[in-house]
């Protein structure tokens, strides 16, 4: 951490804030400039604030050097990690393509969508039994019996499902029936359910929240492996931004960013980060493009039927092209995987 | 609602847009234009979503026309609605100043805080006993102990208080021990916490989110409303845009603004809305003048030694010019006030 | 155009917008809703502002229906555009890569660039000899000395050549020694500069403004083709946002939106896009997997020694690396333009 | 300057920073911290960019410690500034308030605007001649007629005016009918237009820019200051946010904020700022309440039938009514200037 002096401050100042970091077992080294001094902080700063430096006397401002979270960063020395949900799917080993309705309508509609995912070349099947919607005048999906139809459409199909979890005290119960709990983007600052889902083995599907830098998102990330869960998937699903004629802005420089800044999976949501059908498929292929490890992608069976975001919901044709498309730009840059994607399907 | 068809749209497209008007028993008014045309949906908006027209072939995009939030609206005809805190408090009539420190850290410095509120002429003492904090490694609260510490002091001064409730599960407790419940900005859309407190008939102070529209803000108010409690009172705290000088950009507008859209009171929180303390004293004031009818303030006994957000912490000296500078500033805008003043200081 | 009326409006009121519309040679269609009234305007709204309905007494708001970019607007009717630059190259046909460095530094350093450039498989060279510079303090280009030292470059290595122009009164002279105009991010709503530009019948690469909507973006090109030149490139370069890691946020999904709103072709700057060397090849494949027509990259002899934004320049060996991986991609999703460039090579 | 190296950076790459240092006439300091070394360059670093470091091998990322800015600085030990437009009009010492519609729109249109101004209580008038507009299609302004109208209706009444220049080749002429030029928003960042107000002696008003940062606004006045013109006037009017409810979002703590970063005049113009005719009076107040040197307010003799931005023009009851207050809350804050006002309306 390094402090910068106003040019004004005094020696005393200096003296203080040399000071403060002796007593919080931290070494403080001034750097005289022309203009005025900085102090270098020495001495882990995982648990310090900027804020136990910057009200002090002389303060100008406070800057943070390592990165606030030790578990998530590559700084930590691990290799890329990978995450085994079944015998066939791995995140963050070759493509992995999840997709499934916004919401589980019924039982008949939930069982279509995963036959439709299979048949289109998925590995996963998604869909919200518990749905947060702005307006509480919404349908805020099936609840318990929403998830046993999904978890019946997942049995049925041989597809692991990913579904959300809203609040601390369902956690258990979601994680029964599903392979990996989602935690959605209003939630990623719930650090409630962060730590309870930390609690569990599951593995989360944690989506960066709509207006989370990449620091709060990999923080937010650290409350789950800090409690002891080290299966963490992120997910790029776009940020607010004053664009309008897009739900979000998908930031798809976030990918790579965060592959050189953490070692979890990077998975992308092109359905919620634009809010547009016909965005879904280019939108799809970049993020491939740009190094994702995997695709959340809203298909259903009778898009224009949807019961919610019916706007971003792709069709069974368009799925399969989606998959199609984007498995040949990953094989273009992954050629040793295309190699394995064959002896997988000769087995 | 109004849905917009594409230019290429045919008279089938308008057709079916017309149909499913009628199948959510809602009726289409086709009009045309030279371009384009345009369908207005006619019926009670509240429960439909524009996500229900805008994937049916033809349409371009769909706009909505009234509030989709019915209780919170101004459209319901209600006037400005006070609510009572206790028998001197009374939200969104005169001004009303909440000071306290952003965390309880101990039994003696509350009751401190509680006194320099008390002497400074601040009406409600603030505290945090559990903290949302965006790194798992900082310092979370002192959690029930810190709440009955908070409630100890509240007693002693004879000041109401307010403090966060993270979880639904703690809901029931900590109404037990304040008069008003925080909601906080990253859970202004944790909508089963906000079920929750619309159970309960305490005041509830909902914290805008920090990258939420107004339109959001106001309907995670009606979830609150929706519930059963009409006791919430809308807090302004920045939102998040790109500039970095300021923890977060203090949206003061919304304060007329928010004052035209719904009947609810508004206060403002200048301490979190800039996150540094030279500018609380100017904001507080600007609050003040153009509308607010309150504010939620840091103050500390100790503000160099804050143990969360010291950098926004002012001193007691502070807040005593804070609240006389608001005070003058009110009196100026509502001489009715002024005077009601005098007489309530003369029982 | 959509007038909302107020819900307290009056019949007076409805009758008084129908008449300012009659005045301006328009019709005034009112449809009454359950809670309000709107009022469709008729007629070619290409000339009218929402401002001149919105101030009418009894008015909620007013919103625009069709685009109010008639020559840019794919509702034009046009086929997509593509730009021929010289015989060989053809934007918006097959994939145009332009590279070279941010400045022009010196008659060496531009010829070295310009042969890695055509080394590594680029089509195109840019250099900046006039440069808009955040600080007056930084290096501003070598002016007219460094446009010449460009054009040697390109009559060199036969490569066309792209620069900024910054003034109206330069549009000339910059005109004489480039292939294309290129109008900066800070210049995207200098209309005395895009009318200029407008005037000559060189093709014009408009980049985005930092806080541009795409509705912006559009009208800005409008300013360009209503004068007369046709032959605008529009360049998605990254939006500002709340997100500090990178530079700015590059806005992809710019680039499938804005080919359904407009028959211009659209490169994209992954360069300044992200402010980030690391993160310039990833980027660049998602652009041409999204639909770009082209890339506008930053590539130095010696990057770490760039005089101006060192950061994102690449080095030959990353720049032939990106060549080659965006051709890739390219062709896996166009083989039809895979064959033809086999064609070429052929000659 | 503080460099922040990667924790896998060797003493070679330490070593590289220090020598590209002193190659600059700087001095590099290293640091040891526990994960990773930092340098500090000491020298004057004002004429240096980050990226002149950042690409460095085994550089993390490269933070400024010293403003960028100079002569605008406070660091530069300079008190506040006054600027002086007439004998009674000083920007800087007392409240000065500037009204006038967005547009001249006619020889009777400005003079009553003008009168409405005085009679108000206003000090300074303000129209457009030469109007940014998004759409090509849209009014823009009357030209030079315009600026002769204007000009005579200042004389009329005796109120210096202001007005806006939009390119370099026409800045002569409009500083020779106004008293102050005002440079646009749009405009914020083009430098040669900035360069060439800098080598008058005219005060100049510079807005800040949609997307502008403070420390990038202050640059922008720098080019001004540096060119050798001492006279800026800052004008905050608003930001470019996700919020839609405003035109844009009135950053009130920019007021604040400069008066601590810069010796130079602040005022703000709450008519761009919100967007909304209602919202003008109350973010008026809460200017001056937070710090403002003045207003710049949009003002017509009949708002509805404004040609441009009517939404935002406030009528001359509102005005007054404005003035009124505004000066009262600034009398409540600044008792020595009551006094004074007394004094002059004596004379």
């Amino acid at each position: 951490m390094i402090v910068i002096m106003r040019p004004e401050a005094t020696e005393e100042h200096i003296a203080g804030v040399c000071e403060r970091a002796k007593e919080m077992g931290l070494a403080g080294h001034p750097c005289y400039g022309v203009q005025q001094a900085t102090i270098s902080i020495i001495g882990f700063d995982q648990t310090i604030a900027p804020g136990d430096f910057s009200a002090l006397p002389g303060v100008d401002r406070v800057m943070r050097v390592s990165a606030p979270y030790k578990l998530a960063s590559r700084q930590s020395g691990l290799p890329a990690t990978a995450i085994k949900i079944s015998s066939k799917v791995v995140i963050g080993s070759g493509l992995t393509i999840v997709g499934g309705p916004c919401s589980v309508e019924g039982q008949a509609q939930i069982l279509e969508a995963a036959r439709i995912v299979k048949a289109g070349g998925g590995h996963m099947l998604r869909a919200g039994a518990f749905k947060p919607r702005t307006s509480p005048y919404q349908f805020r999906g099936l609840g318990i019996e929403g998830l046993e139809f999904l978890a019946d459409a997942g049995r049925a199909t041989g597809l692991p499902i990913v579904s959300e979890v809203m609040t601390p005290a369902m956690v258990e119960r979601v994680a029964d029936s599903t392979d990996v709990l989602q935690i959605g983007t209003r939630n990623m600052q719930n650090y409630d359910l962060l730590l309870e889902v930390g609690k569990t083995e599951k593995p989360v599907l944690l989506k960066r929240g709509m207006s989370a830098t990449l620091a709060e998102f990999l923080q937010a990330a650290e409350y789950i492996l800090s409690a002891g869960n080290p299966n963490v998937i992120l997910c790029e699903r776009g940020i607010r931004t004053f664009e309008t004629h897009t739900r979000n802005t998908l930031d798809l420089s976030s990918v790579p960013s965060l592959k050189s800044l953490t070692h979890l999976p990077v998975v992308v949501d092109p359905s919620h980060g634009t809010g547009r059908r016909e965005l879904v498929l280019p939108m799809a292929r970049a993020a491939v493009a740009c190094g994702a490890d995997g695709l959340l992608v809203e298909v259903h069976p009778d898009p224009d039927r949807s019961i919610s975001d019916a706007q971003q919901a792709i069709s069974a044709e368009m799925f399969a092209l989606m998959v199609r498309d984007c498995q040949a730009i990953f094989n273009v840059l992954h050629p040793e995987f295309a190699r394995q994607q064959v002896q997988i399907n000769a087995e």
